[in-house]
């Protein structure tokens, strides 16, 4: 069975992380799958998908690490070739990556007792994020 | 259904950045699968997949910020054990990844209006690149 | 068919890389499937998967590189937040994923002649590991 669901989440951007793990356990209840995998994927080229211990030291930790990585404050090309203010929301995005893919068990994700899904909205005003989920299985 | 097929391009190495959208809705039409995902996989150790917006500027912001992540001019080993020159393209490679995964709707890719799919290839020499792409769904 | 295996492996931790490939392919003799993908999850917030060639120069170089990245040494918040010595851990790990899809043909993962499914286990002492293995296919 291949089923797919859409989660919409309204963002702030400038490297919001945002837990979206009751969210995709929500879009699972409307996806009839109990054992397989969910693929979600985020449509748009300035916000990434990972996993992370979503608590408020380990999001700041994460955050100054990828302001090390690509630095919103150093002169970007897209924003003079596209005429925008978001080149290292471009780069940051692509470096991260845009898809990821968690088991189903019994109905609900395989996570670590510590680890969360998160999105990351590297963009620079608050956006619509809509996640596309993708459920494999039985 | 699953199916299977390949994509072979020619590339010049050096962190080209070369946007495969059009070639994987190529593999598409002969995949047979309408709804679903699309799991690309680069087999190889020295190039990777990503998503950006794929334009000129924002390639060079990439370009430069995996210049900065892990540079060519700095010394390392795999350079002395395997008797080569690509060190650099093998840690690039394994910082962003070999396997992306994008949903099919409507017999088409679902990606943001400036989200392309991209091989980055970090070799040092151009090479011919297979990718396999298996489309899972109905 | 959908089909999952688990693979438990002891881990050293301080950004232990180890080929986890043969496991894999154990793995897939119980997993009844050809032709399809192969998806390995990681749960767990301090470990990530990647591939890479895994001979020790390439080893080493793609930790110098983490450890320029996500250095131990500087402050993280996680570990007053949570009381913890692995916050350098939990960014490293956020940043290279803990989701990985193969592709399966001839019942053997399709992986480059230099290119070995790698886990990198970020946390700051041994654990034991589990990962999560589920194919698709036929």
């Amino acid at each position: 069975m291949v089923n797919t669901a859409q989660v919409t989440l309204e963002t702030r951007g400038n490297a919001q992380i945002l837990d979206i793990t009751p969210h995709l356990h929500d879009a699972l209840e409307d996806l009839d799958v109990t054992e397989g995998v969910l693929h979600v994927f985020l449509p748009g080229s300035t916000a990434a998908l990972t996993t992370i211990e979503a608590e408020p030291g380990a999001i700041a930790d994460l955050r100054a690490a990828i302001e090390r990585l690509a630095p919103a404050d150093i002169p970007y090309k897209h924003n003079e070739t596209a005429h925008d203010d978001n080149g290292h929301s471009h780069v940051r995005a692509a470096l991260i990556g845009p898809s990821l893919t968690i088991p189903i068990s019994e109905g609900a994700l395989v996570l670590g007792a510590w680890q969360q899904a998160v999105l990351i909205d590297f963009d620079t005003e608050p956006r619509t994020r809509t996640l596309v989920c993708t459920a494999v299985g039985e």
